[in-house]
C-alpha cells in the first residue's frame, strides 16, 4: 500500500553562510578576469569618446515640459511623473533645543531599482558595472550599477529604450538574490525618497552589452581611491554586500546599540511638512536659479541634456546644485584590536523616520564658516585640520548626478585617539563596528547614504580602509 | 619604565546567546515564585476590588477638555496634547487595482514606552506585570507591562502621580536591556503611531508595589489562553522577546524574505492624506457618534471614567468601538518537521512605511459580509469555518483600551493542508517561521500588532502554539 503525500519541499538555510567569504575572496582580488585594473582609466575614456555627451545650463523658461505650476511655484513636470521640486517647513526638537527652517526639496514617490548583477569567473565574484553619463557628475561619466532604474524608466514613461540586464532583478528564475532592500537617499534634498537597493547572482551566461565591464570587488576598492569615478548608486549598493570575518565583539552589543538608536529616535521630534516652493521665506526664484538669501546650501538649476548613451537623445531638467563641496567622514579608532567607527544619529528633514546614522562629519563646511567655539558642529575642525597621517581613506565622490549637479564631497577615513574621540561620546554619537554597520544595512531606516559611501569604501573582510 | 595608557574597554559578545535559553526556561516554568497560577484570577479580582472603576458613555458635548476645532471638525484637547481624531484619505494602488477611502485616524505623534522589567527568582526569568484599568477594555482591568507610559504621563501634562518603575527604563545603571524597539500600532486606527517597545532586566532588588506581581514566561502563556486578560501592550512587548531553538532552515532564507518584502513594500503605491474630518465622505457626526454611513468599521465615541488606581482620578476622552468583533488567525504548516507561519504584507492606511506583515487572516467579518466568491478576503473562511480539530490556539483579546472600546478580536492559529494554503501562496502572502518572524520583530515597520499578539501566544522554545 502507498500513502499518496505531496513532496517535501526543501529547506535552505537562514543564511548563505558561504557568500561573506566568497564576497571578501572577490575584494581580495585587485584584478579581475575581464578588465584589468590598470586599463579601466583607458576603457572609461573610450565610452566617454563613443557616446557624445553636453550639458548646459539655461533659464528656467527654456526647460522643456518643466513649469512652475499655478498657484504653489512648484517645478512639475508636465506628465506629473519623473519628481516634483516643492518647499519643506521642518522643526526639529531635540528636548533641549528647537530649530526650524524652510528648504526647496525633491519629491519622488516611486521606489526605482539599483541593482548590480554578480557571477562568478574563475571561481571569483564580480560585479557588472555601466559606464553611465549622468549630467550632474562633474566628469559626466562615471561607473553606475548593472541596472539603474526609476520606475518610469521601465515603465517607459519617456518612451525610450529598455533597460538592459532588467530581467535579472525582476524575474526570480534568472538571479539568486544576495541582498534586496530599500534605502534612504539624501534626506536634506529629498522628501522620503527610497530606492531598492539590488544585488542579484546570475544564474547561467549572461550577455555583455557595450558600456558594461566586470570588475572584482577588490578593482572596485581600487577605484573607490580615486575621485570621480564611481558613482554614488554604485556606492550604495556595494554597500549591501555582507561582510566577513566579524570578531563577534564590539564595544556595544547589537542589542544595547539598537536600544541607543530607538531612544535617538524617540528622543527627536521632527515634523516636516510640504508647503508650496513660491512661499519659502529666505529663498528667492532668479531666472535661472531658486537660491538662498544668504548663498547657502544649494540652488535649484536648470539643464539642457544632449546624450548618444541614454534611453532618449535629448532632454531637460531642473538639478539640485549644492554651493560648494562637502565634507563627510568616519572617525575610527580600535577598541581591543577591533575596528569601530563612530556613527552619528542625524536628523535630515526628508528622512521617513526621524533620524538615521550617518557619518561623525557630514557637512557643507562653508554653511557652518559663521559659527565659532562651541556653536561648530562636533568633530568638523578635528576632520577639517586632519593630517595626511591620521587619514585611512580619502576620496572626492559625486552625489546622484541625475539630480544633483557638481554635488562632491570629500569622503575620509580618520584615525582618532580618546582624547579626541572619547569612549562614551557625545549625545547622538555612538562608537560601532563595521561588520554592526553591516547587519544594519540590511534592513531599511537605519544608515544614511553617506554613511553607506563610506562603509562601500571598508574592505568586507578586515572592516578597515582598502 | 612605564607608558601611559588608558586602559582597554572590554568588547561585549554582540550578541547575549545565553538568553534566548533563559527565556525559554522561563516559558517551560508554569508556576512561578511569587504567585501560583492558580491563585491568579483572584488576585487580579481582590486588585479590581481595591480600586474603584467606572466608565458611562457621553455626548461629546459632555467631554471636559475635549471639542471639534473650528474649521476641521477634528476633535482635540484643550492642552494640544494626548491626541487628536481627524480624517485620513487613503489612494492606494497595487499594481493591478486602485482603491480609496476616508476615515477618521487617532493621531497621537508622541513615542510613548511600553515596558517590562524582568528579573530572575530562583534562576528562573520572571515579568514584572500590572494589573491596569484602561477604559475601553471590556472588563476594565487587564494586565498591562511594567511600565505603560506615553510621554504626557511623564513629563507630567495631566499633572497625575510618577509612573512607577520608569527609571529602570530610562537609567542604563538600574537594568540591562534585553530588546528595545519602536513598533508601529494599529494602522487602520492610528496615523503612523509607534511605541517603544522595551524589555530591560534589572540589576538588583526591586521593590514590589500594590498592583504589580511577577510571572514567569510559562504563566503568561497560560494566561495568554483565557480571553481579555493579557492587554495588548503587554502582548507586543512579549512578542519582542527573542526566540530560542531555531532550526536555523526555512522553505525561504532570510535574504529571499527581506527580498520578498522590499519588493511588497515597493509594490503598493500608497498615499495617506490628514484631510478635516468633518470633510469625510461617508462619515456623519450625531450627539454621541461618529459613525459610517453603512453602519461599518468603527464608531468614534465619548466616554466619562472614574478610577482609583489610575494617575489621575477622573476624566473623559474619545475613544474608536469597532462595530463588530475581528479575527485574527495564523494559518499553520510545518515543512520538513519546521513549523511555518502565512503570513500577509497588509497595506494600512496609518502604516509609516506601506505594508507590515500581518497575520494570514485579520478582519472584521461583518464587513465583508456583503462580498461573495472571489471578491471575499483571501483564507477568512477557511478560518471561520474550522474545526476544533484543527485549531492549535484561540483566545480573544481586546486592543489598546486607552484608545479602543470594547475593540476585542478572535486570535487564532489554525493547521492548515497544501490544498487549503499551498506552497507557493497567492501574491503578498508568504510562509515563514517563528523564529524568522521573531528576528524580525527585533527591528522597525515589519511586523503588525496582530501578528506580535500571535507571536506572544507562541512558545519562544519551540514555535508551536503553547
Amino acid at each position: 500500500m502507498t500513502t499518496l503525500t505531496a513532496p517535501t519541499p526543501a529547506l535552505r538555510s537562514r543564511t548563505d553562510t558561504g557568500l561573506p567569504a566568497r564576497l571578501a575572496r572577490s575584494a581580495a582580488a585587485r584584478e579581475g578576469a575581464h578588465l584589468a585594473t590598470g586599463d579601466f582609466a583607458d576603457w572609461l575614456a573610450a565610452r566617454g569618446r563613443a557616446n557624445r555627451f553636453r550639458v548646459d545650463r539655461i533659464p528656467f523658461t527654456a526647460l522643456d515640459g518643466w513649469s512652475f505650476a499655478e498657484g504653489t511655484g512648484n517645478i512639475v513636470h508636465r506628465s506629473g511623473r519623473f519628481f516634483t521640486v516643492e518647499g519643506l517647513h521642518v522643526t526639529h526638537d531635540d528636548g533641549s533645543r528647537r530649530e526650524e527652517w524652510y528648504q526647496p526639496i525633491i519629491k519622488q514617490p516611486e521606489i526605482g531599482i539599483l541593482g548590480i548583477l554578480v557571477k562568478e569567473f574563475d571561481g571569483v565574484l564580480h560585479c557588472l558595472m555601466q559606464a553611465k553619463m549622468e549630467p550632474g557628475n562633474p566628469n559626466l561619466l562615471q561607473l553606475s550599477p548593472t541596472v539603474q532604474a526609476t520606475r518610469s524608466n521601465y515603465t517607459k514613461v519617456h518612451k525610450g529604450a529598455d533597460v538592459k540586464y532588467l530581467e535579472y532583478f525582476t524575474d526570480p528564475r534568472r538571479a539568486r538574490v544576495v541582498a534586496d532592500v530599500l534605502q534612504s537617499e539624501h534626506g536634506s534634498w529629498f522628501y522620503r525618497k527610497s530606492n531598492r537597493n539590488m544585488i542579484v547572482e546570475a544564474v547561467g551566461e549572461v550577455e555583455l552589452h557595450d558600456d558594461f565591464c566586470w570588475l572584482t570587488l577588490g578593482q572596485l576598492g581600487e577605484l573607490l581611491r580615486r575621485d570621480n569615478v564611481v558613482n554614488m548608486d554604485s556606492r550604495t549598493v556595494l554597500a549591501c554586500m555582507p561582510f566577513d570575518g566579524d570578531p563577534g565583539h564590539a564595544l556595544h552589543s547589537d542589542a544595547e546599540l539598537r536600544s541607543w538608536f530607538t531612544a535617538e529616535r524617540s528622543r527627536h521630534d521632527v515634523v516636516a511638512e510640504r508647503v508650496p516652493l513660491a512661499s519659502l521665506p529666505d529663498w528667492r526664484l532668479g531666472e535661472t536659479t531658486v537660491s538662498h538669501d544668504q548663498g547657502r546650501y544649494f540652488d535649484v538649476v536648470a539643464v539642457d541634456v544632449q546624450a548618444g548613451s541614454r534611453e532618449v537623445a535629448r532632454w531637460s531638467q531642473p538639478l539640485f546644485e549644492p554651493v560648494a563641496p562637502g565634507v563627510a567622514a568616519f572617525l575610527t579608532r580600535d577598541f581591543g584590536g577591533v575596528p569601530h567607527v563612530l556613527a552619528h544619529a542625524r536628523v535630515e528633514g526628508g528622512f521617513l523616520d526621524t533620524v538615521e546614522l550617518g557619518p561623525t562629519v557630514q557637512y557643507t563646511p562653508g554653511n557652518y564658516a559663521h559659527l565659532r567655539g562651541t556653536d561648530r558642529p562636533p568633530f568638523l575642525d578635528l576632520v577639517l585640520a586632519a593630517g595626511r597621517d591620521r587619514i585611512r581613506y580619502e576620496a572626492v565622490h559625486a552625489e546622484e548626478g541625475g539630480r544633483f549637479l557638481n554635488a562632491v564631497s570629500r569622503y575620509l577615513v580618520v584615525d582618532a585617539d580618546a582624547v579626541e574621540a572619547p569612549l562614551d561620546p557625545p549625545p547622538g554619537y555612538r562608537w560601532i563596528t563595521p561588520w554592526q554597520l553591516s547587519s544594519l544595512v540590511q534592513h531599511s531606516h537605519y544608515v544614511n547614504v553617506q554613511a553607506r559611501t563610506l562603509l562601500a569604501c571598508l574592505d568586507p573582510g578586515t572592516g578597515r580602509p582598502r
